[in-house]
C-alpha cells in the first residue's frame, strides 16, 4: 500500500461558472487555467501520479502544449488511472478536499463524487469529496482562487 | 487500507486561550468559530470522514445548527470514530500537524496526544501530533489564525 | 500500514541558490533557515516522524541548538529513517510536493528523487517528487518563499 498526495490552486477570473471535479458549478467568476482549470481533478491526478512515482501533471500535460488548451481535465485523471493500472496498482481510495469560501460546494458534492467514481471506474464508496473554508484568511479567504488537496491510496 | 486527509483553519479573535486537540492552551487571543474552534480536532475529524467517504464535518455538524454553538469538538471526533467502526473500519494511525507561529505548541503536545488517544480509544503510539510555523509568511505567519492538517489511516 | 504527512515553509532571502531535496538549485535568492533550509527534506523528515509518532523535526533538531546551524538536512532525514527502522518499520513510499513559482523544479526532479532514494536507502521507484505553483496567489505566488508537503507510507 502507498498513499500519494496532490495539491493544486487556480485563480478566479471573469466568468459565470467553474469546473470542479468534472461538474459545472455556477459562480460569479470562472477559474483561469490552460485547461478547464478543474483544480479538484488536478490535485487528484497528482495524488495518483505521486503514489506510483510517475512525475506530476505538468510533466504529462505541459501547459506550454497547445493540445491541452481548454482540455477537459477528466482526460488527465483517466491517464493517471491508466498509469496506475499499467504499473500493476489498484486504486483503493481517493479523498479530495476543496478549499474555498465560494462557490458553496455542498450541493454539488454527490455529483462530484459520482463523476470521479465514473472516471476512475470505482464504486462511489471508494471516493470521498469534502470541502472547507479558510474562514476569510489567505488567498482562498479573500476569494482570489480555489485550492484542492487530494490523497490517493493504492495497492501495488 | 485507506488514508483520508483533513484541513481546517480558524481565525484569531479577542480572548485569552485557544482549544487545540482538546487541550486549553493559554494565549493572547482566542479562536473564532461556531463550536469551540478546535482546529486540530476538526482536521482530524475530516480525515476520518474522508477515509470512509462519509462527507465532511460541515455535513454532520452544520455551523448553522444552534445545537453545535460553543460545542466541545471532542464530540465531533467521537462521532467520526463511531462512523469508522460502524463502517467496519479500524483506525490504524492518526497524524496531525498544527501550523502557527503562536502559541508555542511544543509544551502541550504530550497532553494533546494523550487526549486524542483517549477520544479515539487508541494507544498513544497510534497518534502523532506535530507543529510547524510558516516562517512569518502567509496568514499563519501574520498570526491571523491557525491551520491544521491531518492524515488518518484505517484498515477496512 | 500507516501514512504520516509533513509540511514546511522557508522564506527567501538574499542569495544565489537554494537547497531542495539535497540538490543545489541556482536561483536569484536563497532560503533562510537555521540549517540549510531544505524545505523538501524537512517536510519529508516530518512525514516519517509522523508515521511513527516520534514528535517533529523541531523536537529532534531544535533551531535553538547551535550544532544544527547551517547543517545539511540529509542528516535530519537519515535520523528519521533510522528511527523508523528502530521502531520496526519499513518505508514503503515517500511522496513530496514542492510548491513555488520559482525556481523551476522540473529540470532538477530526477536528481532530487535519486538523492532522496540514496538518503533513505530505497529504490527510486519508491520515491516521488512533484512540483506545483499557486498561480501567483498567496505567499508562494508572491515568491516570498517555498512550501513543501510530504506523505510517507510505512509498514509496521
Ligand atoms: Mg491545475
Ligand atoms: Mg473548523
Ligand atoms: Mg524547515
Amino acid at each position: 500500500f502507498r498513499t500519494g498526495t496532490g495539491f493544486d490552486v487556480h485563480r478566479f477570473e471573469a466568468g459565470d461558472h467553474v469546473m470542479l471535479c468534472g461538474i459545472t458549478v455556477p459562480h460569479d467568476a470562472g477559474l483561469k487555467g490552460h485547461s478547464d482549470a478543474d483544480v479538484g481533478l488536478h490535485a487528484l491526478t497528482d495524488a495518483l501520479l505521486g503514489a506510483i512515482g510517475a512525475g506530476d501533471i505538468g510533466d504529462h500535460f505541459p501547459p506550454s502544449d497547445p493540445q491541452w488548451r481548454a482540455a477537459a481535465s477528466d482526460r488527465f485523471l483517466a491517464h493517471a488511472r491508466d498509469l496506475v493500472t499499467a504499473a500493476g496498482g489498484v486504486i483503493e481510495h481517493c479523498d479530495l478536499t476543496l478549499i474555498c469560501e465560494r462557490p458553496k460546494v455542498g450541493p454539488y458534492r454527490p455529483a462530484m463524487r459520482a463523476r470521479i467514481a465514473e472516471i476512475l471506474r470505482l464504486p462511489e464508496g471508494r471516493i470521498s469529496v469534502k470541502a472547507t473554508t479558510t474562514e476569510g484568511l489567505g488567498f482562498t479567504g479573500r476569494r482570489e482562487g480555489i485550492a484542492a488537496q487530494a490523497a490517493a491510496t493504492i495497492r501495488i
